[in-house]
């Protein structure tokens, strides 16, 4: 539903907002909604309900068409059964930008989804950036504009937010208005029956004053779609964000708030990380994240000083270092001389610099200072235990001032209770977090160092390789005409026809045909029974290696036979006669697709046998990849290094796995008919690769 | 340095407290100290100066002797010169009780180091609990006893904590203090010269007024002591510790900050475990679990129950009990009725509860209370997001009563800024701890299910199985007259002495002698070279496989050549001639030990080959193992389903590998001197184990 995306200025920064449903009934949303506008909003608020002439002391509207201003925003709260006729009046009037607050639609039964599914076609027809239903509503603060019936409106500030669930951001606003934290825009996304999570990306990934992008989803729409956006948005905005869900029970407990069904989190998991989202697994790093990104600059290196006067809480601060992508930063011999000459004896001048209990403020600065003006150093974690000789307040003034000096992000760690409030306070004004647990300052410190790589990373386009795509279309249309929706080794055609090397082989229907395909193979064959009702052909005995050519025509009998016995009505198509692979001299490895409901074809890679079924070693990303892509799942499973030749193997061709990964992912964009594919298994060699099975299901009706 | 243990009550609760080294001079530690004894402590406290009549108003001696009453606790300031002098006056006065304040000893150079050695003999000599040197002090709320320097007492409560940086326990106060967190003792550890975590855990095991025992330890002093004494502490009382130094920076950096060599990480994560306590690894952890282990009753079972207003944090409260230990509670049929009747058409009555968004206080508690009686119900989780219905006073006096009621424990998670505050002191009272974040409360609740499980376990003790201790301590010795500290196939007997099955074989020393052992043995055999210096066989040739009896004599030539070719100095023992093994209808495995500085002998498990060498899949426990330790061993590693016969193998003989690593285990655990042992591979068929190749180290000055 993103027809509607464009500019979304009108959502968030009108001049006048009719308040459709407008009352001063208390207790109602509409009073509050109208009340919150009144409070805070700079614009014009326009209350319409044709019981009223006046709501609040403002002039009360009976209808949208009536007013006589420019109106750009309508947000409406009237009941559900007439709420589909309003938003039809605000198209009408010209209004192109509705917030629905009313709920009773998709989230309610099949009445409410019909419904839902009218809105739609109102909002397609007058093309429509409509919110919601069922939304809290959305806030911009530049403008004061608070058209929510929630409590609070939000403090002013560059991150924007948005959540699927309305109460959660509720819950932020009420803590992050005590915390000081503020927004530029909040939007509760509701049921996303038009606008969903990728409109806001885009719209704020084009937004100057939005520094962080915030999101708390349940799902995602159509995952494709996301990715695109946030690759584009991420390049100079982050994002960082809660899927929840995750788990098994979360995903059940997603579907009983939204009535949706979530994809896989394998799906997820890969398409955020594709997509250069910052993925948190709970609210406190939601927040934690988008204050530093908000607040500092982003490092030019991963190397950490840690500046403290207090060796404790110094060493668990390093092992923090040690869990995260940050590194403890070494030291230039100049440093080191500048800060024996400035420290005492009893101190420790390498990283983590103790400059020990006694330590004043002057010495503090002077360590700091010394530490973030060494080149080697791209971040600093400044940390103090309260002392006789240290105030916090004078200490936050002197790491605000050094981090504005040299340019380079700094989390600080002032441990205390209440003494360290005005201090947070002034860490706050510099853009600076302040945390009790060292653990928390460096996992922050480390989201910059982690949306640094993400900036940097350069999406290449996937490779489109010179393919056969009319005789891939063609065996899949064959296997239609036979009815089936289940293919074997009779498609391995497809993984040639995309240029995925297979064996020589044909796949012979008499016993004749199969005696000179072996002969037009040199060496012993393998023969492999041929039926789409036949799935585990080994099991069966399904499959002969090491077929000598006199035996061949016998072979074909017997697998005929032992098939037939196995299961009478089984279709058999014939008797695959194909080389021999040496799968002594390669690693089996296994390239395989699912589609998934979000995000479409999800490409999966491991080692064969147990390294996939047991030890489930595996990578998955979401098609199509890029040749980066496609490495980094060659690289990335833990059985990794069996492909580079551990324990005296010869190396696998892994240029021609990454290159069977590109293809294949080709092969499943091309065709979204196919909804599962697997190569199993595709041998890798020294020189090359070579699929020896294959096994697909299809849809017909995408045929 | 555990002599002294006994009761610690002379150091936590003396009804006098002497101050060797008290002053008035501003600044200074002995002021300090002096003057928090003197504003908190309820007993008397009795200045030690020869400079001074008076301290603080108080009668001022001039030295221990001379103080008319009994004194059980002295508090040592007086400058590093002259302390070891002051310690020994205590002794000599009959004072038991001893804190070292003083700094500059083993943590500073060499003369600190052979200053502390002299504390240790006067410790030694008068049999003195002393704590330090190097020390902040200790506190013990009951009497009000603040014997630190730090600006800061606790407030009363049941957590005793312990730590090896003083600095975290002034941070830690002055926050504990403002959250209204209270102890009941606290112990700066310092350089635990003489008493160390050990001790503590002992005494606080034995506390009544102690609920949890908190660490912070960088360093533990005797491993296989401390799991001895946190086993039986942890029967009835929970230990939740941050051990630094996890990550090999952090290492590094306890290494600077105390001066001592940090044991291996893995032997720390296996003893930790075998010992019971809860390991955390970040500042809010250690007190998030303290807290509600301090407050909460200890659940019966792992099921959870989850009552919100707010569908989305509902669903990340799910996400979390997905992470962890719990689980979602199943409510009965009866429940579900009650529910149904009580909550609206749009509640989802089903786990997670979801009384919506317009619950008030009644529909809450009610959905509490139902939850709370399912006996399908072991714990609960209440979140509320603010809004117009709920005041959070009210909820949380709610919650408070429900969970008092039903005795079930229960975290918090009103969501929200300060209007959360009074609500959290009401929840305090009940022991109820709140968060923001609901990964949060579901991680404490887990740490209650977690020490559940600890509380249940049955500590065996190790099997003490039938040996030949005196053939093995021959093995060992013969080695030691050759002068070797290596030994490979030579010591298969050690293995043969305690019970690990072997193949036949015997080490010839001429060709004829290999001929007839071959003859002894059925079929084909083995033939390795034997030699100290040669630790790499296969790597010379140094191997023969399947060799039939009538190629023994020249093989045992062509053996003895390559070695000598390859190594013209190495010494010869022989060759050896073995049983066949058949490695095909087996998994290779791997045995071994190393051993750690601090917890002595640490046993290893995996599969050969690349499973332990490429993934690094392993399991280690800390010897003497008990069965369940070392079945835990063989079921932990991730390849284990391989043992178990997947893939169509034939599973393993898994009794017979526990055997052999509780025999490994008991012939460690009798020779210190065997530093490393690796029995690789011990074939695991499906009926026994064979171990096939050995390689060992040993300290001599140990033999």
């Amino acid at each position: 539903m993103d027809e509607n995306t464009g500019g979304l200025d009108g959502l968030f920064a009108p001049e006048r907002v009719a308040v459709v449903g407008a009352t001063e009934t208390e207790g109602s949303i509409g009073r509050a909604i109208t009340g919150n506008l009144v409070a805070d909003f700079a614009g014009e608020t326009v209350p319409v309900n044709p019981k009223y002439d006046e709501v609040l002391g403002l002039d009360c509207y009976p209808d949208v068409a009536s007013i006589s201003d420019d109106v750009r925003l309508a947000v409406v709260v009237v009941p559900p059964s007439i709420a589909v006729d309003a938003i039809r009046d605000c198209g009408e009037a010209g209004i192109r930008n509705v917030v629905v607050i009313t709920a009773g639609f998709g989230e309610t039964g099949s009445e409410g989804a019909s419904r839902e599914r009218e809105l739609t076609e109102v909002a397609a027809e007058y093309d429509l950036n409509l919110v919601g239903p069922n939304s809290l509503g959305v806030m911009s603060t530049p403008s004061g504009l608070n058209a929510t019936f929630g409590p609070e409106n939000a403090l002013p500030g560059s991150i924007s937010f948005m959540s699927q669930s309305g109460a959660f951001i509720t819950a932020v606003l009420d803590w992050a208005n005590d915390e000081g934290i503020g927004f530029k825009d909040v939007v509760s996304l509701g049921n996303k029956a038009v606008l969903d999570e990728t409109d806001f990306v885009e719209a704020w990934s084009d937004d100057p004053d939005t520094d962080v992008i915030l999101g708390y989803l349940e799902g995602i729409e159509d995952g494709g779609a996301f990715i695109e956006s946030a690759r584009e948005a991420t390049t100079d905005t982050p994002i960082v964000m809660v899927k929840s869900g995750r788990t098994e029970a979360g995903a059940q407990a997603v579907s009983s708030h939204t009535g949706t069904l979530a994809g896989s989190e394998q799906a997820y998991e890969a398409g955020l990380e594709q997509a250069g989202v910052l993925r948190v697994e709970n609210v406190q790093e939601l927040f934690d994240f988008a204050q530093i990104l908000a607040g500092q600059p982003i490092p030019d290196s991963e190397e950490v000083a840690i500046v403290t006067n207090a060796g404790g809480p110094g060493v668990m601060t390093t092992d923090a270092v040690g869990d995260s992508s940050l590194s403890l930063a070494s030291f230039s011999e100049d440093t080191l001389a500048e800060l024996s000459e400035a420290m005492p004896e009893e101190a420790n001048i390498y990283n983590p610099i103790d400059a020990i209990g006694d330590a004043d403020i002057d010495r503090f600065e002077q360590a700091l200072d010394i530490a973030l003006a060494d080149e080697n150093v791209g971040c600093a974690v400044v940390l103090s235990a309260p002392t006789a000789v240290i105030d916090f307040d004078d200490l936050a003034e002197v790491i605000g001032e050094r981090q504005a000096e040299y340019g380079k992000p700094v989390a600080s760690v002032l441990m205390g209770g209440e003494r360290t409030e005005s201090a947070k306070m002034v860490l706050r004004e510099h853009g600076i977090p302040n945390y009790f647990d060292p653990a928390r300052a460096v996992r922050s410190l480390d989201s910059l160092v982690r949306y640094r790589e993400i900036r940097e990373r350069e999406y290449e386009a996937p490779e489109s390789f010179d393919v056969d795509r009319e005789r891939a279309r063609e065996i899949l249309a064959r296997a239609d005409e036979r009815g089936d929706n289940r293919l074997g080794v009779e498609a391995m055609g497809l993984l040639d026809a995309y240029g995925i090397p297979t064996p020589e082989g044909e796949i012979a229907e008499r016993p004749e045909d199969a005696v000179s395909a072996a002969r037009d193979i040199e060496g012993e064959v393998v023969m492999k029974i041929v039926s789409p009702d036949i799935l585990h052909k080994s099991d069966i005995g399904g499959v002969r290696v090491g077929v000598p050519d006199e035996d061949v025509a016998d072979t074909f009998e017997d697998l005929v036979t032992r098939a037939r016995n196995y299961q009478p009505d089984a279709e058999i198509l014939g008797v695959q006669v194909q080389e021999m692979v040496d799968l002594d001299s390669g690693t089996e490895t296994i390239i395989g697709m699912n589609r998934d409901p979000q995000f479409g074809p999800l490409l999966l890679f491991g080692l064969g046998g147990i390294f996939v079924e047991v030890l489930e070693d595996t990578e998955t990303r979401v098609a199509p990849v890029s040749e980066r892509e496609a490495t980094e799942m060659v690289d990335g499973i833990r059985s990794a290094p069996l492909l580079r030749g551990a324990r005296g193997r010869d190396p696998a061709d892994r240029e021609a796995i990454v290159e069977s990964l590109q293809r294949l992912s080709q092969l499943v964009t091309d065709f979204p008919a196919i909804l599962e594919l697997d190569v199993n298994p595709l041998v890798a060699g020294p020189d090359g690769v070579q699929a020896v099975d294959v096994r697909l299901t299809v849809d017909r009706d995408e045929l």
